[in-house]
């Protein structure tokens, strides 16, 4: 227990991801204390477990806020990388367990130094947090001698058509999703994160995302965008049979160590809500080609009805327009591409010109996105009606490792 | 029925603040439909009525989520200002009570207009939003002929010590402030009346905040601040006797206008996380002058004991330090100065050097300024230790005018 007074909190030695499933109280524990996955996976409601073959905050049903945050590694060893992601997952595991950051909560010293958690969650449930980490191609860069272990589908995502990015929100080597019913937990995460962070890896940029606009599995009501649709009616889903083999890396397809892992694209698409605004209804739902009330295909049906491309109407023309976001985006226009979407609606003040700054944090997760997000979104790119509204100024993407087991941390495969 | 398709949803002439208690219901109506209060103030949970002496979301219980915003009128005639009123307040009454901003929702056509809701909240309750007005010194300068009509309560905030206000950030002709328990709601609500103002308002500043600061009610639990300390605990209350002599201009106090209205000062309080959180618990607790886990004074007790600023320790020094938060901003060092306040946590992304923008979007209500916020801010501006970590990057004041009722929308008081 040398080295309980530093901010990294490590415990490095002893790796300890322990603590966990011991909600709500901040016990100390030594070398034969470190705990088995299954006493960490607590049933308490709004607890989802840190530990598992696959990260949670994918599948997990979509929680209702956002704190995602993207990192440039400092000047540091490789070593001492690993040990940064030794202790974020130390403590990442805490938190999802309704624990403080570290071991000394602010309310149990000591006295003389910072507390190891910076206190703003003392008295709330995790709400269903999860802490999800990913690398982005930076990482595999000469720094860390890591280059032989970038994976092919790590590729640096190319310049599409009308991207008017951002420089300070694009990339990063680092990034961690945090999602929670509660903005404070998640909120919480990510500074306590960062802090640990502190002199090895710094915010690039971050975004807090205010209401979901996915569901993620059949349960979920769907949820709304700043468009006013609804969102997340076709998505992939938890209860989807072929769900895994569309997200999570398999066995053969990559580097051993990206196995149970997935990758995750983040575009930050501000929209041009006053445009928007001032657009007929009609328009709105030839744009988007589902209705807005409902959500139904403008083919017909109800919400959940498959769209059909082919039926047509007055002049023959297609009921689903020809550049209807829904037709360019649907896996029968892009050779089956499908992905799991998993983004939050984002306001962000307002520019000079008075006009909110808002839009779509758009996540989503596939298993490959040579063949999954990038085809889709050249064909949105290309001919999308919505285009007129909307402008991608933010782009990651990042290798979401498999998950951490309590005596292998985040990214463990990587320096094996 | 001449001006339906109006962007500005005017109902000036029937005026009709009605619609509203017909809670889901997007029903039209005629001059014969204007609504009484006691129509409009509906039982439902989560509804506060728009309508009543005082305005809503000053002593109602603190709700979780804010949407701030401040706007500059545009160059407009005194009768389309009067008339930016009403509309404001026919959407807001609506809104409140669950029903869109205007009559024809986004569902309901006309397909070839733009609809007069932007969506976003069809399918949500809303969640105990209010929506409160406020008019800024600007409103009262030469264009309006309203100079008369100013109260000489709502002074121009002098400069404070350490003040390094950033223009985009302060001020403002008008203000809205969204309180709700769903962000979404508060959001769809500001953006609406953005919309609704086009051409003759614009967005100066705006603020999310995702977790309140404050109770405001004896049954509502103390929340936490970005410094992870309990705050509220010492604030004024609804069910406090001296509340209303508090909090509401009274007869006589000034124009008769104001009469059961209010002041509100907002300061948009920058944290340097960072350096707080190196910080050891000691030091924090001294700033604060209470602790950190139960947010007890530090002359001891628990958390509702009143602090005893007179307590000594070691070698005679006040338990409370001389330069404590507490201490200072209490009613004992400021004639008996009280204010209520109502302020929200916010995190705006990260800077360029990796830090997280975040702090306290501070609001407080008030009888008078002059001798409520100002006293108090001065007393900590010059000597407050949390000085050395909070930057004031914003300030806002404004008069809250008394309630709307079914045939006086908010100001009219300032027409009549
Ligand atoms: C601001 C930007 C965007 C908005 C407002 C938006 C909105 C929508 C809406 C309203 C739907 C229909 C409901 C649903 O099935 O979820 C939808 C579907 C979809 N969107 Fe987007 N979207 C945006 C960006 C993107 C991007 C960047 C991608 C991927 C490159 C994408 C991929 C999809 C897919 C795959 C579907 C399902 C299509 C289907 O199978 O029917 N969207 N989107
Ligand atoms: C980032 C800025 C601020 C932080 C973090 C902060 C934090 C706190 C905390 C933790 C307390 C003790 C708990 C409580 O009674 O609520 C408190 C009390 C108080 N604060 Fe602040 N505060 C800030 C700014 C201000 C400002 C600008 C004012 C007014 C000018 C103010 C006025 C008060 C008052 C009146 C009390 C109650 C004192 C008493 O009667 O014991 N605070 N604040």
């Amino acid at each position: 227990m040398t080295d309980d007074a530093k901010p990294g909190l490590s415990r490095r030695g002893l790796f300890g991801l322990a603590g966990a499933g011991v909600v709500g109280a901040g016990i100390g524990f030594g070398v034969d204390r470190v705990l088995t996955p299954e006493a960490s996976t607590s049933g308490a409601a709004g607890v989802y477990p840190f530990f598992g073959e696959n990260q949670a905050g994918i599948v997990t049903p979509a929680q209702d806020r956002l704190h995602f945050a993207s990192f440039d590694v400092s000047d540091i060893s490789r070593n001492e990388l690993q040990e940064l992601l030794e202790d974020w997952s130390y403590a990442a595991n805490r938190m999802t367990s309704g624990l403080g950051a570290g071991e000394f909560g602010p309310a149990d010293g000591p006295y003389d130094s910072p507390p190891d958690d910076t206190g703003e969650a003392l008295d709330l449930p995790p709400a269903g947090l999860t802490i999800t980490f990913g690398f982005g191609p930076g990482l595999f860069d000469e720094r860390f001698g890591l280059g032989g272990k970038r994976p092919e589908a790590l590729i640096d995502l190319p310049h599409f058509p009308g991207d008017a990015l951002i420089d300070g929100l694009v990339g990063g080597d680092l990034c961690i999703q945090a999602c929670s019913d509660d903005p404070q937990i998640a909120v919480h995460a990510i500074r306590n994160l960062s802090r640990i962070a502190f002199g090895r890896a710094k915010l690039r940029w971050s975004q807090l995302g205010f209401g979901r606009t996915s569901s993620t599995t059949r349960a979920q009501v769907t949820p709304r965008n700043l468009f006013g649709f609804k969102d997340g009616t076709a998505n992939l889903r938890a209860e989807d049979t072929n769900v895994g083999k569309e997200i999570w890396a398999q066995n053969g397809d990559g580097p051993a160590w990206m196995t149970g892992g997935s990758y995750l694209v983040s575009r930050k698409i501000r929209m041009t809500i006053e445009t928007w605004d001032r657009t007929s209804l009609r328009e709105q739902e030839r744009v988007i080609g589902r209705n807005k009330g409902e959500g139904a295909p403008l083919s017909g049906g109800t919400e959940f009805t498959e769209p059909d491309f082919a039926v047509t109407g007055r002049a023959d023309a297609p009921l689903i327009d020809e550049t209807a976001h829904v037709r360019l985006a649907h896996p029968e226009t892009n050779s089956g591409a499908t992905m799991l979407r998993r983004g939050y609606n984002f306001v962000d003040g307002n520019d000079d010109l008075g006009r909110l700054n808002a839009g779509l944090f758009f996540i989503c997760f596939q298993r490959d996105p040579r063949t999954q997000f990038v085809p889709v979104q050249l064909s949105l790119a290309r001919n999308d009606a919505m285009n007129e509204y909307v402008r991608h100024v933010g782009s990651g993407i990042f290798a979401v490792p498999p998950g951490a087991t309590s005596d292998r941390p985040i990214g463990a495969g990587l320096f094996g």
